[in-house]
């Protein structure tokens, strides 16, 4: 089945924003056995919509058409789809009733405008938005079937995922279920991976297995379909626990867990608190953790300094350089001064010289707590930028392994030995 | 002049990579007064890069094809070009020579597979990529111009404004040169900025007005066009200084500068120094400032705390509450310990309850530095992250006018009072 992704509006056409929505929708529907062959963009402009629907129509089997849902003049994708379809447009009522419903329940009046969201083209078939008021319809033009999504990202997600999705599937003649799995890795780099798990998919027909690098993580997916929700449980369950044997260790965190996430979880489980140091990652440490809600409760305090001096003077002891002595001792002196369980000193001695790939920094990690203090060091290739974010996940990952009773010092794919 | 945007390779169509080289490339032309009217996407795939070159030949006066120009059997732009302009391949001598040159400047062999970046369409009009192995080129394919560009964003970027827009802006019949002037502001919205600045471009014909907003900060954009570049700036001059003095004390930094980078080259025009303690802003502010390079000369040191009795002993006082009181105290004491000239603390107290564009927090930002002490406070609304981002930059801004000598208490339009 040829799938097409058409894209409207004025700001995903002049550049103002920019187009996640097809990135999404693409490696979501990619991911499912469901393959995209081609992608337009057109703007708030009816002949441009006009032509862009009868040129898909030639093109595709399956069209999904996204924005142009809205109540204002300049979206016109229910019209356009209406004309090109050669039919009219229909008021459907019941959509207008929970839109008013909608509006009544915020004690509000629905805007005559909104009205225009439930005009639909005559004969198509109704696509719910539980979550906002552009509902979304499928309708034939030509010999293609097309499916109008709401440009807003949270409902064009949901739409997609429940709504969309099985249909494409159905119509591809492919089961009805699919389900992603995810596994977040920090320290195997993606070809080292791939060999790793190159027979994963011979475990189980219909599991695909992907990659998707975003350094420093590692993302590996496996996608797999089948009739119903146990159906795809049962053969993902084997194949799941081979990718969490083979990848060990490296594994920080499964599907929307993050590294921070499992790192305060595991320091939450253990009644616990933390202190950080940090210096040429500025800070960021800290804000991984603090970003994720209720990290409050638990992060007693983070000190920043790409001073050694300042940094050692900062927790109370002496030093003219970074060091793995200064990082133990920030580790130790941190803890006592904070009074949390866990402290953690990140730091790192840059190579001088002009940034490029060939630069580097060595990294020492001092981990504290009621069990002692141990130091872990790497070095790091790879440009200031490089080094900094390899930096932040090594803090957070050996402080994850300390947690969990791992071994900290276990080598990295990017670290230089 | 109808321009088309053609974007190849597996990884756009896929999703794999988010497409920013089409927002890049579509906001550039139009800032430039060229308007993109379409855009396509089409994989590695001969067919389908055929019936797209037609399908935009037929629609388009201009089409800028980007990617599939690499030395590997995917990279078929050349090939189909070719074939679609109804040409043979012919070797551009000059371009294989010099990337050999290249290769021996980086004592390596040229691999044989970079030949084929060397085979364009016969009759073509080559493009100079002075930074990449992957040289442009435009031919015509029916009625259309098509301008081919390298998928790097970085060579990219470099060819469209320094060789494919002058020639498109040639083609439209426009004058030569092109200018975009910027400006980053804090604290005006957009639709009052545009209240503000509605008949600046009545000053001067041909500068076009435009606006960006990302919170907090707001974009303001003067793109204006000229025969030459003495002509550009003759026209730019008059209308730069009105903006200038309508936007006033809320212009933080122009052009490619940023407020942290303003920030930090007035620290060092004063031979001074900084230490940042914050709270909610979880590290961003030190990690906004450190991420400048030369930053860590001036910066001595950053203190992170959710909690406001940690945070006051780290800093060596006493509070069991965030308040505009310990945010001076904390200032004072900081600059003490730390040694720097300035200090500031960002303290933020939310507001209870889930999260949710209702809720907000008070902001309280002391400034220290040999002249005394000030405080600034300020309510911020509109959910946790809208909340962190105006603190992280009220912080940042703050500082800036204190070191400008401009008044530190200047109503934002985000701002509550």
């Amino acid at each position: 089945m040829r799938i097409e992704i058409l894209c409207t509006g004025d700001e995903i056409l002049t550049g103002k924003t920019i187009n996640t929505n097809y990135a999404w929708m693409a490696q979501r529907l990619g991911e499912a056995g469901l393959e995209v062959v081609w992608g337009t963009t057109v703007g708030d402009d009816r002949a441009s919509l006009l032509s862009a629907f009868h040129q898909a129509a030639a093109r595709a089997d399956a069209v999904i058409v996204n924005g142009g849902l809205g109540p204002t003049v300049d979206d016109l994708s229910q019209e356009v789809a209406a004309e090109a379809a050669g039919v009219a447009l229909k008021l459907h009522a019941d959509w207008l009733e929970r839109m008013e419903g909608w509006y009544a329940r915020r004690n509000r009046v629905m805007p005559p405008n909104n009205r225009k969201q439930a005009m639909l083209p005559a004969g198509c078939e109704f696509i719910d938005n539980p979550i906002g008021t552009a509902c979304g319809f499928a309708v034939d033009i030509g010999r293609a079937r097309f499916y109008f999504t709401p440009g807003v990202p949270r409902e064009m997600k949901k739409m997609l995922e429940e709504q969309v999705m099985p249909r494409l599937l159905a119509r591809a003649g492919t089961p009805g279920v699919a389900r992603l799995k995810r596994f977040h890795s920090f320290g195997i780099g993606e070809s080292r991976a791939d060999q790793m798990l190159h027979d994963i998919e011979a475990m189980a027909p219909g599991v695909k297995l992907g990659f998707q690098a975003h350094y420093p993580q590692l993302e590996t997916k496996l996608a797999a379909r089948g009739a119903d929700a146990a159906d795809v449980e049962a053969l993902l369950a084997p194949v799941e626990a081979e990718v969490r044997r083979r990848l060990g260790n490296f594994i920080v965190a499964e599907d929307t867990a993050s590294l921070e996430s499992v790192v305060l979880d595991a320091l939450r489980a253990q009644g616990g608190s933390l202190a950080v140091a940090e210096s040429f990652t500025g800070g960021a440490i800290a804000g991984r953790l603090l970003n994720v809600p209720g990290a409050e409760a638990l992060f007693r305090r983070g000190v920043v300094s790409r001073d050694a001096a300042q940094l050692a003077a900062t927790v109370g002891v002496a030093a003219a350089a970074f060091s793995p002595d200064l990082a133990q001792q920030a580790a130790l002196a941190l803890r006592e001064q904070s009074g949390a369980s866990h402290a953690v000193a990140v730091l790192v001695t840059l190579d001088d010289g002009a940034d490029g790939v060939q630069i580097g920094g060595e990294i020492a990690i001092g981990l504290a707590d009621a069990g002692g203090v141990e130091v872990r060091q790497a070095r790091l290739l790879g440009g200031r930028d490089w080094v900094r974010l390899g930096a932040v996940e090594m803090g957070l990952d050996s402080l994850r392994r300390r947690l969990k009773g791992l071994p900290v010092d276990e080598q990295l794919d990017f670290e230089k030995r």
